[in-house]
Formats: C-alpha cells, sequence, structure tokens
C-alpha cells in the first residue's frame, strides 16, 4: 500500500493498520435462500443466522478484502463462539497474534437485530461482563504497534475499564511509536455511564488523533465539557489544533463532510439503494474510506468510495459476509451512475 | 387435581404448582423441514432456531400441557426476549403475574445447544449479569405461595445473591403456609463458586424439601458437608429424616429410583430412542412424574410416565416447544410397549 | 474443664472452645490517669485509647481469663494492627493458628465509641471492605473443629460473604464432628442488607446450635420468616424442636432468663454500677456464663457469674484490657451483695 | 490577593483557589503535654491525637492561616468525623458549599501515623471504600470554578472512579472558564492498579495544567508512556510544551528547582530542622509557595517560603493544627539564618 497526500504514513511498515475495539456476533433474521424471516418484532422472529459483527471488527474485514494487511487488539471468549470469530479473522487474513482469550468467563458480545421494515431496526445487545471490554493495558504491545502504519480506535472501547485505559495506553504509544492515529468515535449508548464520561475520555483521544470519523451528533458528545453548540467548521478546527489533519463528519442521510488541516472540504451523500436494515453503513464507509487514502485518491473519490460501500451495505441482511472487494465497490459505482447520472452521491 | 397417596395436597388451592428458577432461551441448530444443520461443532453452525428455555420453565410448560395450573417466581429481562418468554407462557395458560422484569439493564440467559453426534451434545451458556438471578426476596410473596398447593425450587437459583436468599425465603415461607416443597436438585457448574457452597445452600433447601429429585452425583455434591460415599437408601434416609417423603436418586441411562418415607422403592429406566441431544430429558421426566402423582397414581405409574416423557425430549430438537400432552406420552408408551415388550422401562 | 450437667462435652478435647467471628480494634475516647476525656460529642474527642475489641474478641479473651482454652477462626488485616491483635492473643494464651492475614488489602474493623453521658453512648464503625468478613470457606479447618469441645459463632460473621459460608460449613462441620454449636446471635445493622437476610442466615445457624443466647429483638429478627410474635417460651420451645438444649434470651436492664430443653426456667437481672458506657456487657455475661457451664456449675449460678461480670465491664472504659478473672469478678459478687443484699441479681 | 508575575490570575474573582481530592484524619501517636509517646512501633502505641489530614486539606488550611480565601470540591462521611472535618473547615474560613455528604455509607480515608525515629516513620491507611474517592462528576460545578482564580488538583484524587472523572471534568472546566489549574502530582501508590493508569491519567491532567508540583519519581511515572529517563530539564521543556508556565521538581533533602516557560530556574533545599516525622512537608512547601506567588513574589523568595514552611511542618506532630501564618513563617526563617547564615536554604 503506498502513501497518502494528506498523511504521511510509513511504507516501510509492514501492518497497514490495527484496530482495537470490540469483536462480536450478530444474530440476524435468517434471510437467504433457504429461509426468509420478513420484516417482523423480535420476539416473534423463529430462525437466526449467525454473523462475525463489530464495527471494528466490520472494518478489519472490510479492508482486508481491499488487500490492506490489518492486525488487531481484542479479547475475545474462551468458547466456541471465539473460536468462530477469531477463525473467521484468519480466514480473511487478518492477523490475530494479538487477539487473545478472556480468562474470567467472559463471553463475546451478541447483537439480535430487529428489522421491522426498510426504516426500522433496532438492536437487543448483550453487553454486560463482556469480553471485548476485559482488553487491558497488559495486552497493548509496544512493539507490535510500531510495526503498523496506522491505527485504528474505536470509541465503543472507551466506554468501561479496563479497556478504557488500554485504548488510551494504545493511542499513547502510537503517538510515541509515530503510528497514524485513526478515531472512528463510534458512540453506542450501553456501556457508557453518563455524558460527562463520554466527554472526557472521547475528547481526551480525538486530541491524538490524525483522523476523527463520527456524525455530528458524536461530535458533539466528544465536545461537551469543552464547548457547545459548534459548526462542523468549528469542530474541524478545534480538533486540527492538536493533530487532526482530516476530520469527517456525518450527517446520515444528508451526507457527510471531510475537512483537512490545509482548509480544503469534500462533501458526498449516500447511494440510493433500498435498505434491509439501518446498520452496517458507518463500516463499509470506514472501510471504503481508508482504502482510498491508502491508494493515495484524492479525499473526494475517497468519500465517493467509502459511501458507495455504505450503501452496498444497508441493503444487505449482514455487516461482515456481505462487504465487498475493490472491484465489487466499483461495479456498484458505475451502475448507480449509470442509473442515477454521473453525480450521484456528489453534493 | 385430586391428591396423591404419599404426599397431602391441599386440593381447596387454585394453584397446583409454583416454579421458582430461571426462564432463559434455547438457540439449536436449525432442523426443521426449510433448514437443517446436521451435527457439528457449534463454531460451524449458522442457523439457529430459537426456543424458550431453562429446565423450571420447560417444567411449567410440561405441567401445563398436561392440564396442570402452574405459576412461576421469575425475573426476566426488560427487552423483546422478556416479551417473548412472558407472552409464550401466557399462551400456555401459565400465571405471569410474578414473573417480573429487571431494572438494572439484566438480561435473559441464553443456552447454544452443540450437537456432535447422537451421544456428544453441549452448551455455551450466557450467565453472566443475568436475569433470572435478579430474583430478589421483596419478590417473593408470601400470599401467592398460600394459593398453591406446591412450590418447585430449581437448584441453579441458589448459585448467586440475591436469587439465592430469594429461594431460602420462598422455602421458608412454604413451610410456614403449608406449601408442600419440591427441590429439584439441577445443578449446573455455572455460576457456582465452590464445592462448599453447592453442599452449604442445596442441603439447606433439602432439609426443608417434601420430595427431593437429582443425579448421584447432585446428591452427592449436596452431602459433601454433612457425610461422604452414602449410598442411595442411607441418602434417603438421611433426607427423609427431615421432612422429605419421596427422594429420586437417577442414574443416567441405568435408571431411577423414588425412595418413599414408608420404605418402598421403585425403579424404572429410559425408553429406547434416538436421541438428537443429551439436554430436556429431566425437564419432561420431572413433569410427568409430577403429573401422574398430582392425578394419585402409585409411585411405578409416575415414573414410567415421567420416564416415558423424558426419552420423547431427547429425541426432540427442543425442550419446550415439543413437550407432550398425556395423550402422546401415552400413545408413546404404547407405541414402545409394542415394540419393545411390555417389560420396557421397569427395572 | 469439666462437664456440665446441661450439655455433654467431649472432655479428652484439648480446646475448650473455638470462637468465630469479628476481631477488631476499638478507639476509646481516653479516660486514664494521663488523660480524661469527660463526656462530649465524639467530634470533639481529641485523644483516643486503642483496645482490642469485637464482641467474639472481647469473648474469647474473656473465657482465657477464666483458664479456658481458646482457639479462634479469624482474618485479620497484614499490617500493624493485624500484628497487634495477633500478638495480643498470644499473650492472653488464645490459640492463633487458625487466625490468618487478608491478601487483598482488607483493613481491620475499627469502632470509634461516642460517650456522651452515663445513658448515651453510640459507635462509628469502619466496616467496609473488612478483614473479618474475608474469612471463607478454605479458611475452616475441619480437624482443628474436632479437637474442641465447642465452637462459638458470632452472627456478625453471617452478614456477608464469603464469612457468611464459612460460618455455615463452621457450623456444619461442628455438628458432623459432635463440637457442641454456641450461637451468640450478636446482630448488629451495619453489614446487613435486608431484614430477610438476617431471618435466613440467623435461623439456619440456630437450627443447628445447642446453646443459643440474645436479646429479644434478636430472636424476633431471627424468626421473622418463620413465625413472628413469638413469647420467650415458644421461641425457646421452637429452637429446642431442632437441637437446643440452652436458650438465653435478655431483656436488657429487665434481666434475662435461660431455658433448658428440660423445660427449666433461671433469671438474672443486672448488678447496680455507674456505667461509663453501654457497651461491652454482654461480652462480660458470655464470658462468665460460659465459664460457669464448663465448671459444671448449676444455670442460675452461671447466670449470676455472666451477669456480675457483664456490670463490671459497662462501668470500665473498654472491653477487652479490663474482663476479669475469676476471683475478681467473685470479689465483685460479695462487694455488690454487701452492699445491696444477697437476693441483688435474682428475679 | 494580587497577581503575579508568572501567571496571570483574574483578581476580579472572589475565591483565590479551589483545592479538589481528599479531606481525611490522621491519628497520630498523642506527643503533647498530657501524655508522649515516644518512638515505638504502631502496634505498641496506645493514645493517639487525632488531626484533619489529606494533603489537599492541609494545603487549604496553609493558605487560609496566609489571608488566602479557599473552597473545595470534596466528598466527606455522613457521619461524627464527616462533620469533625467540615466544621474544621468552616472555622479555618474555607467555604465548605461544595464539600458534601457521602450517600452510601462511605467513611473518611483514615491515616495511623507510626513514628519509628526521627528518620523511620511510615502510615497505616484506610482507603477501601473511602468517602474522597466518591466524588463524581455531578459535584463538579462549573459556576463555581468560574468564581475562583485557580483550581488545584491533588493526583489521588485520579486513582479511581469516580472521583477520577470528577477530577478530570474540573480540570477541563477550569480551562473552560479561564481558571488557572495547579496539578500537585501528590503520588500514593495505595488506590493505584498499575503503573499504566497513572501515566495515563497523570499525563492528562499535567497537559493542561498552569502549574505542576512533584517530585522526580512522580514526574517519571507520570512520563512512563510519553518518554522514560527524562532529565528535570527536558521535563520541564515537555509540560511547557502544553500549558504549564511553571514546573516544581523536588528532589527530597537535596532540594527542589522551580522551571519558569521563560526558561529561568530557580532552587531551594530544605531548612535544618529536628523532623519528628517525614510527612507533612510537602503540604507546608505548597502552602507557602502558592501564598508567595499570589504576593506576586519572584520565584526565588516563594520557594523560600515554601521551603520554611515545609521545615516547620516536618519539626511538628500533626500535619494541619501547626500550620503557621505568615508571620510564624518569616519570624523562623529569620530565626534559622541567624543561626546558620543567610544563604541557609539556597543552593
Amino acid at each position: 500500500m503506498g502513501n497518502t497526500t494528506y498523511l504521511e504514513l510509513d511504507t516501510t511498515r509492514p501492518l497497514d493498520i490495527i484496530l482495537l475495539g470490540r469483536i462480536a456476533i450478530d444474530f440476524n433474521p435468517a434471510y437467504s435462500d433457504e429461509v426468509k424471516e420478513e420484516f417482523k418484532p423480535l420476539k416473534k422472529v423463529h430462525y437466526f443466522e449467525k454473523f462475525v459483527g463489530g464495527s471494528p471488527a466490520n472494518i478489519a474485514v472490510g479492508v482486508s478484502r481491499h488487500g490492506m494487511k490489518a492486525g488487531f487488539f481484542a479479547k475475545v471468549s474462551d468458547d466456541a463462539f471465539g473460536d468462530f470469530v477469531t477463525e473467521y479473522f484468519d480466514g480473511e487474513g487478518i492477523d490475530t497474534s494479538h487477539v487473545t482469550r478472556c480468562t474470567g468467563g467472559e463471553k463475546l458480545g451478541l447483537t439480535f437485530t430487529e428489522m421491522r421494515s426498510s426504516t426500522e431496526s433496532s438492536i437487543l445487545m448483550y453487553r454486560n461482563c463482556i469480553a471485548d471490554l476485559q482488553l487491558s493495558v497488559d495486552d497493548i504491545d509496544e512493539d507490535y504497534i510500531r510495526t503498523a502504519k496506522a491505527l485504528l480506535i474505536s470509541g465503543t472501547s472507551l466506554c468501561e475499564s479496563p479497556s478504557r485505559e488500554a485504548a488510551i495506553k494504545a493511542a499513547m504509544l502510537a503517538r510515541k511509536c509515530g503510528t497514524k492515529l485513526i478515531f472512528d468515535i463510534d458512540y453506542r449508548a450501553y456501556n457508557c455511564k453518563n455524558p460527562d464520561e463520554i466527554s472526557i475520555y472521547y475528547a481526551m483521544i480525538a486530541k491524538e488523533a490524525d483522523i476523527i470519523m463520527g456524525s455530528r451528533e458524536e461530535f458533539d458528545l466528544t465536545e461537551r465539557l469543552i464547548r457547545s453548540g459548534m459548526t462542523d467548521e468549528e469542530s474541524a478546527a478545534y480538533w486540527q489544533g492538536y493533530h487532526a489533519k482530516i476530520v469527517v463528519i456525518k450527517h446520515g442521510m444528508q451526507g457527510s463532510t471531510a475537512y483537512t488541516a490545509e482548509g480544503e472540504k469534500f462533501s458526498i451523500k449516500p447511494f440510493p439503494v433500498s435498505a434491509r436494515k439501518g446498520f452496517g453503513g458507518g463500516d463499509g464507509y470506514a472501510a471504503g474510506f481508508l482504502y482510498g487514502l491508502y491508494q493515495g485518491w484524492n479525499l473526494q473519490d475517497c468519500l465517493e468510495f467509502g459511501s458507495a460501500e455504505a450503501s452496498m451495505m444497508v441493503r444487505s441482511n449482514n455487516c461482515s459476509d456481505d462487504l465487498p472487494g475493490p472491484g465489487e465497490v466499483r461495479e456498484f459505482i458505475e451502475a448507480e451512475k449509470k442509473e442515477f447520472g454521473e453525480m450521484v452521491g456528489r453534493i
């Protein structure tokens, strides 16, 4: 993988990216050739399909399918589900040398997805005493961080100790080692005790990050104890006053914008598709965007690629198995442009 | 429901039995007309079917299908899965007035079943910070206990506070109210901290119980701090020295024996079937046995009925949906006797 | 030590009694020749004196000063205060082979005594994460129990795990080993979560005990889930229906009564003294009463001796250092009888 | 109070300083006219004197006795000891509007001091489930912070949640409100789980601080995940790269040095006194140094004043009652210079 014009990566390092955060399992209502659970309340669903899940896990799979070499800091359960996700990662070519097993009987996080209609979906999470939040400072290996061009921290890792301190330590060591830090805010309400804690810990990582990605709501939560009510431009400028080179702020269906430290801004909006669920888009977005960035593309093209991959995921019944390779994304973009015009996605 | 010759039930009470313990969900590898997951390791299973589970929950369903009126003391999750199990109970005619919701975000216990062959099955449990163990002394309603002929306590409720104290309080109040106490030892390794705790708490309930049911291993665990190495006869006599009228001790495929306070003993062995899994037999056994007892049958017939229902469950892919009505059990017994001889089951 | 007419002790056993419960430190307002803190609110006290404290610790010291050989099951802190109490016990001739150190940094319980007037005293307790409640089932040694004539369990040990299970295990093993069980109810509000738990756990030990000692209020708490509002006679009869041979019920300044399994009853009331504080009387009472019992005295004399020792302690500024030898108690009784008449104490 | 030449304080604000951290009680071996416990092991001490303690509490008392107006963010116990410290603060003129009571039964921290010789002293701490660490984000009042010229955070507040987040929130709000931030590293081993956590949380506050004070060892702990083995000059420069204007690094008896953002350095060494204990010097140092700074003195004079106050405290039997007023410090300096020469203290 080459270099970007926005971020100087150390191309001599073997790993393109290490991700830090949760690996979980999604149980989605079955929707396949064999058995189809149509839109209905979760309590009435009888058949489920099992998939690898968890936002950073999905991003790891996504970038790997684009040919990038990924590693991972995670704790998984010491049971058949831990075997499942680890072997799945191995199969995708993700380095699992730093994916280790819990020793206290903690189980893998589970997400049961409810799909009531194409616009109403929700999730039922198993997140108590959960494996991923057991990642500890002792799992964070400075030498490993030094072998990677970048480290991506998923915000949910900050919700509870000991994972919280593991993530902060990793961020401090990334800065020490010249490993670029990518912060995917990825806020989820469960496990977070109060809004002050979110601002405290999310701001701490954001201050160290080279790239920050999140929704407007997530930036608001992060900035709560610093200054409320910042515009996108003010947020971008604030974090670029620390270490941020690229700040990506998302507004859902209204599209998203990337702000560079040089003062440029680039925007994109979603490609039109028929949605199966409201989840998984962000993971596809991150995977596609990072792939473009590592290719040395200009930011506008990175955004288009990410947005396309996002749209491909929301129409799928899962968040990991259907992550595409670069050729499929290109075909999708081509088809969409043929149907909706060359400027579909551009704002 | 009438009375038994072994145990004087107060027939004026509207509820036949209140059960106390866990209500959970089983996720079993799909095995239906639409999709069949053949025997394989759990990590390789893709499709799952969802069923109500948990030993006392299954017994409640089982006795209800035999026409008995059951109630339940339980805490369930305040989410779609809590809705599912509560509505399922309602549908079976089980009184759910004392099945209440957790307020601390605890989730329903989950059991993922692994079926590797007809003789190898195992389970992966989600039992950390779990709903059923949140049952507390404040949930135990003396007036409700007074409306029931009997209270069945499932041993797993003794594994952790606050459920532990809730179960003990219920047992003390049962004795105070003249409600017969049935102790289904139902020991499971998870949630239990050390062997001393098992003996301490299981012996405490066993000393108050009118009926005790368990495997030889479970009796050994219960008697560990009292006297090690008792024979079945010694165990039965020991507990009959307290309040036990009937002591049922099981030896797996070798069959089981019921000992009465009057000094009689009756034995039964399993009916021959092709097993799908190693679970669920005990719940069918309890449901059938208790049904017979409430009918006023002699113990030999109770055991045969329970054993038949147990065999019907181990050949099924689930532990709740396939629980039979009395007619089905009778048909099963008849068919088995036709095939294997009148004395099948008798030892 | 000889035998009693009420309780058959195994006189071949080397230890007279093992106590199980807390060893703590009392910090009392200084009141000595050097410095006197007169009655005042605790916040205004500047000088404190340090003493060994904790009800069972005081009883151990008390019986040892009467020549009995005592042992102890306890966990103490691994610090200078743990050294202090252990060396104090050694100095009194108490066997400290089963007084062990905490490994988790738990500290010794502290009691700061407030003495506002001769009738108003209160205590400020340090009981969070405390050493004595760390006693665990692994600390309970069956062979040690077998070397003792009796085991005394102090009720506060039942308030929290793991001490709770340690105490229950010790009681079960005492019954198994033919070691007499003495239950000093000794209820204290701190550490106890709710009234149901008190009744659950206190009743459990009371059912196994040969001697039960407590105030009317303590018996009420113990019997709460069994039958409310029992009279002293009913309470005594209820517990004698299990294993109790002697039941002692106290009514403060109104005196106390001992009920025997043979149907006798004996009463005593306090000796008149000028009180320094409201604490420590019960410990002196227990030490004196048990001494008399082991001497084979009739119960009336045991009670008188205990009551005298109680009165000696409430006029003292501490609960351990001033515990008397038998000669001093006899002198006290003689002096009191000379001043108040032969029948002082008798009801 | 006026302004400093090193740090621009907002002189319109009514409070000179708010301190955040622990208020505790010291129990020191009595050493007064009435009763003297000579040097001896703690376990052998019988008489204790009770004093307000805790490093930030002592500093608050110290600056108040110099005429500064102090406030405090703290949680204290809801008992007689909580009354004692709050009333003591009131008596010293410290604003206690933000000193609130614990609601979960947590007790005030206790420190029992052992004084074995003039050079050997140690402490036995009660710090489990302790009041001061219950300070929470909800206790941190932005409006209150806005009324103060400066906020001093004591490092021990960072050891555990929820106090940890309360301290970080206060630091973030201080920066938001233009309130100067003083970080007294004040590391104590108890309550801290591992060295990584110390570096993570101490560095987080140090990055925001205008003044940082600590020993060389404390700076090493803080810098552990950033760069190991920095010299004093490197440490000062590193933190001045963030917001620090003054960095004070202490080397025990070798003296201490203050580094300014302008590149100046000033050193001082202790005044010769006969020590009663090894504690309390740092609190006197901070109180005296801050007083000088607020007076607008040059740093060399601030250091001398602080060092003198430190020496006065180590020869005292307590850490709060004997904190001097400015006149007493000046007299002490004069007397020391008369005895040891004008340059005593200067390096």
